[in-house]
């Protein structure tokens, strides 16, 4: 039998992360791969790759960690991100050639063997962007949702500070929350940012951090009569005076630091005794955790987006070979909007 | 009409705290009090003090704080803290004349005029020593049952730690997890406290956190695993130590951080970003928003203490006088368990 070998573009990891990233730490390496799942390779799929999503919290995962719970990338092999892929070939029961699926397993290349499909969603409603499938529609907007609804236990009339408001994540949180009837407050790091925050996503209100000498006085400024609900996407310095500014049962969700990916030593939180007396919950999440809510999340979201309640920004870069400077665009905040990569249109 | 005039000791807060608490900041003063509630002085309590409770969070009152949630104790005025007393005169409905009572508005001193009554319990089970109602069957008790089940969400078999485990609250919380059926470990400053929480609360394990030079090192000892649940009353590095070794889904109820209460600048926790991967809930609380439960919770500890299920370890205190030093031995962690100064027995 003659095996149908193609070439495949790869995004490889040359060497851990330490520190800063920079554009040398990645390289495009050329491989081959089999358009037909191997022999005796039950329950696998068979990708192309179409959309891939580049997450901050990639990174992390590019450093030598000491978090068991984060899977390191390693050096020498393809990054692995979400992505939205359509099946060449399947011996899983659950998909079939021809389908589009998404999830976490993509690999930063043309086409990925999945040997172990987890997390695999289907796409059902193509209505919309295939690329809000790496957005709203997915690993971003499922943590939004779950990271305001599930984790911060909001109230209407409540008053919401979401940072990296811009973000994937940012964008939709803010707009959540307004929809639910909070007060929401949106911090972002230039003026081109906090314009959308406030003209597009209808944040009540926003502010440029990198203008703002003191945090503390910014967060005063914002919030006269303190914050019930704090998204944190950012951590450090930025956490701690969020803390100086929460109400008494405030909640905080942290989504993530970005903050603090590439110190060597991360910042300080000097405060955390305010959360006695201001009686403050402080929960890290994951959003796979919270998958099993997908179908009701999208009955919520797709009515919204067709409707144009909820509209969401993407940053999309062509082809796979853009995919390095585009995670150097994420980690300095050059990005505007969800940071996607078209590896392919179809 | 003849009033009833007698002598009154107090003890004064001379001055703000700032930094380390000396004998000096406290001081002795005879003033008078009436023992009849003046005319017109409606729903007050007029009480004799027999037991005051000396606790950690004293020390942050005693200084000028930040904290709107806390209130600051003045200099000039008498210490007001927790306390067992007898009812000499009442023009409140729900106290009498002879009735024992405990709460959080006992002052320093002989003779207390309650203005404003709230979060005053009386006393109905006798059968039992009376300092028992400023530890076990008070405030300690109460901080320890709210903390360990309503915010650390025990399952059976979890995995438990505890600062300052020999104190009033903790020697309490590590039997309340031992019963429960927890792994129990806690640490105290001390050979003496960690003799007796292995030897006489049954904690499964302990250690002298005064002869580890390294904190990360001694709680995987002690936690092959990982940890569970942490109670914090210490705060600072210790609690940075336990997010590198907590599990999954940890949870940390933030009761006080005694470590930090002294410094001029708290130290900072490095560790945040761990929250996140390990989906950790950190939690502060502050247990007057869990005195409803109080009924329950003497219906589980009073027979638990008749039968000797719960033992209680208190460090009495001779005389007012002996408050100031008392106060002092308990920010230095001389005390050994509940620290109790004994105004009167009867």
């Amino acid at each position: 039998m003659e095996v149908d070998m193609v070439m495949n573009k790869q995004i490889v990891l040359n060497n851990y992360v330490n520190g800063s990233l920079k554009e040398s730490d990645l390289s495009l390496r050329t491989s081959t791969i089999c358009m037909e799942i191997p022999h005796g390779c039950n329950g696998a799929v068979l990708v192309k790759n179409l959309y891939l999503s580049v997450n901050p919290y990639l990174i992390l995962r590019m450093g030598k960690l000491d978090i068991p719970q984060f899977d390191s990338i390693l050096p020498g092999s393809t990054i692995v991100s979400y992505g939205v892929s359509k099946v060449l070939d399947s011996t899983h029961p659950s998909y079939e050639k021809g389908e589009l699926i998404w999830g976490s397993q993509a690999g930063w290349e043309e086409y990925t063997l999945i040997q172990n499909p987890y997390n695999l969603f289907k796409i059902q409603d193509k209505d919309v962007p295939l690329s809000y499938y790496v957005g709203i529609l997915g690993m971003p907007g499922m943590t939004a949702y779950a990271g305001f609804f599930e984790i911060c236990s909001p109230k209407k009339g409540e008053t919401v500070f979401v940072t990296a408001a811009a973000g994937s994540v940012g964008q939709l949180v803010g707009q959540f929350a307004k929809m639910f009837g909070c007060y929401v407050v949106g911090s972002a790091g230039s003026k081109e940012k906090v314009d959308l925050l406030k003209n597009k996503f209808g944040f009540d209100d926003a502010f440029n951090y990198k203008e703002e000498s003191d945090y503390d006085t910014a967060l005063k400024r914002h919030f006269p009569e303190g914050i019930d609900i704090y998204f944190d996407n950012v951590g450090g310095k930025m956490l701690e005076a969020v803390i100086n500014n929460m109400r008494v049962h405030g909640r905080i969700a942290v989504c993530g630091m970005v903050s603090q990916y590439s110190l060597k030593q991360p910042e300080g939180v000097h405060n955390l005794l305010k959360l006695v007396p201001k009686q403050i919950r402080m929960q890290g999440f994951v959003v796979v955790d919270y998958y099993h809510l997908y179908p009701k999340f999208l009955e919520m979201v797709l009515p919204c987006i067709k409707e144009g309640k909820v509209i969401y920004v993407e940053d999309i870069s062509e082809g796979l070979e853009s995919a390095p400077s585009a995670l150097l665009g994420v980690y300095v905040g050059r990005n505007i909007g969800n940071q996607v990569v078209a590896v392919s249109r179809e």
